[in-house]
């Protein structure tokens, strides 16, 4: 069984996330050309929801569990980030990566915001055939508030963890964690208690870059280093070469 | 709790079998009010593919498993049927039924053919939050065979099972399960055993009126009757008056 790469694109990254759903084809398709000339890697892909679902979480505050109110908002988030999904496909079809989108939304159950149920043999029997499932941050049902929200990045934590990961990357729209306006090349638990790095200043319902953190930092007390870096360097981080973003990993002793 | 009802519509109920993904609107909008009229109902709701999805299935031989170079058949299979599901829950929420659809591919793992993991907590949540989950047959990952088809029946027997339906529906074409021309009224693995009613005519890669059958005698057997009757009387199943067509139920002691 090859090493699987779990990857994931910032919703920043593809969609412009002061619109409604705008999704960024352009990078989309230049995404996928990197991609489809490392066909060889055994990989997971996961996306954010950036314009494309956020708007819709909010509008209905789905985050905040369901009330009568605002049952439509479970369809409404899901079938915008579904669009954009399977924007995502088919950028990566065209380039004859064999993708195919899984929406969590069918299989997770969570509680209280955190994943409690999410199979994860089938995508990996995916990937053994050379398939590219690709995953987004979704609703989801939530057994205590009704629904929730799980984030991209929960999800990457998650497939990591069970996929027995030992590459884990994020692609984002900043060349890494900025610190005044300089990437910090490695955090660990010691390093982030000093980071002050921000909100994110768009619509995002899952924490921005301190939720990101904070995920990632779980992942490297399960043993998984985690990468940040400009989208741009998705090829250099495939490769194993120098992406000069920032690693998030073990405390050292 | 309220009882949940699990309602299956047969894929030539929705599509012309002959054609290749002829979606029968009309149809799809008559089933939608009737369900749209009993909207206290907690239902789940299971189609086949008909002519969305057989016919990929069939021509990439998805069902036999992976080999090399049937591997795109299992996005294309589930394309076209994902297509399908989409046009379903799009007649649903036109007449203001909160359908969202399920995709079997996201979340099943099978086994030689046979589901092995199918999680339905999240889906019994949807149900008492007054969604109405629709599921449809798939393409799914298997463990020995890469790949293999499950059946909209075989999902209405898992999910009777796990939901701990007592009113499990199957809307055909037909009137019943027929034997010369007439509707036999109950069938039970005696009765199944003198049976002779043939395969389906078109393109149906999970086994006919013999498979449903089967599917449906195991679910007897677990002590859950079915009913099979015409598309025209899904309110009469649903009120619980008669439908004129068969039950499928345990052999009397």
């Amino acid at each position: 069984m090859t090493e699987t790469v779990v990857l994931k694109l910032g919703g920043s990254v593809i969609t412009d996330k002061s619109g409604e759903c705008a999704i960024d084809h352009a990078r989309l398709h230049e995404v996928a050309e990197e991609l489809a000339a490392h066909r060889e890697t055994a990989l997971v892909l996961v996306h954010g929801a950036g314009s494309c679902g956020h708007p819709e979480a909010r509008r209905y505050h789905i985050n905040d569990g369901l009330t009568g109110e605002n049952i439509p908002g479970v369809y409404e988030t899901h079938a915008a980030v579904s669009s954009l999904n399977t924007a995502v496909v088919d950028a990566l079809r065209d380039t004859g990566v064999e993708a195919i989108g899984i929406h969590p939304l069918d299989l997770a159950l969570a509680e209280d915001g955190r994943l409690v149920s999410f199979e994860t043999r089938h995508i990996a029997e995916m990937t053994e055939h050379g398939i590219v499932p690709v995953l987004h941050g979704d609703v989801v049902m939530d057994r205590l508030r009704g629904s929730c929200i799980v984030s991209g990045d929960q999800l990457v934590t998650r497939l990591a963890v069970a996929l027995a990961s030992r590459r884990v990357g994020l692609a984002t729209d900043v060349p890494g964690v900025l610190q005044n306006g300089l990437v910090v090349p490695r955090i660990d638990r010691s390093v982030a208690a000093t980071l002050d790095v921000g909100g994110s200043g768009n619509t995002d319902v899952t924490g921005g870059m301190q939720g990101k953190i904070a995920e990632l930092l779980a992942l490297a007390d399960a043993g998984i280093d985690s990468h940040i870096f400009h989208v741009s360097k998705i090829g250099r981080f495939l490769d194993g070469t120098g992406h000069g973003g920032t690693i998030i990993g073990r405390s050292m002793p």
